[in-house]
């Protein structure tokens, strides 16, 4: 199985990376560039049969090492290759 | 306007930092880890009332900034905000 997971800043949480892409993609002539936000794509492959354990897994992974839950949202979808 | 974009390496190209995450992850006892792949997801508000448009210029800045076509593939999607 494949894990597709986005890890993002929360709301409010100040983003520094995005406000420098934001002035680039403006010094660059996008002037309707509004707000940009820059997270994380992660790909987990997985050896896994059962969907319900792959899916409890993941979660456990975002929690424990992926996403820093004081300052990161994450969501994931997870399927068969 | 909302474009969501995921930028990944291409398929061949050394991934040092999924790697280590993969190594973390065993670590921990996710021992059915078998590959990680690590890419970046950007948000970007765009004042655009056009989807055609919205697609060409999203294109654009991907090419122009947000992805290394040497080593780095792109998709996104644009939707409604």
């Amino acid at each position: 199985m494949i894990a597709k997971i986005k890890v993002t800043l929360k709301k409010g949480i100040s983003d520094p990376q995005g406000q420098a892409i934001k002035g680039s993609l403006q010094t660059l002539g996008f002037g309707n560039v509004q707000d940009v936000r820059v997270g994380k794509y992660i790909e987990i492959l997985i050896d896994e049969q059962e969907m319900k354990t792959a899916e409890e897994k993941v979660k456990e992974m975002c929690e424990k090492l992926l996403a820093n839950p004081v300052i990161e949202d994450y969501t994931f979808e997870i399927t068969e290759v």
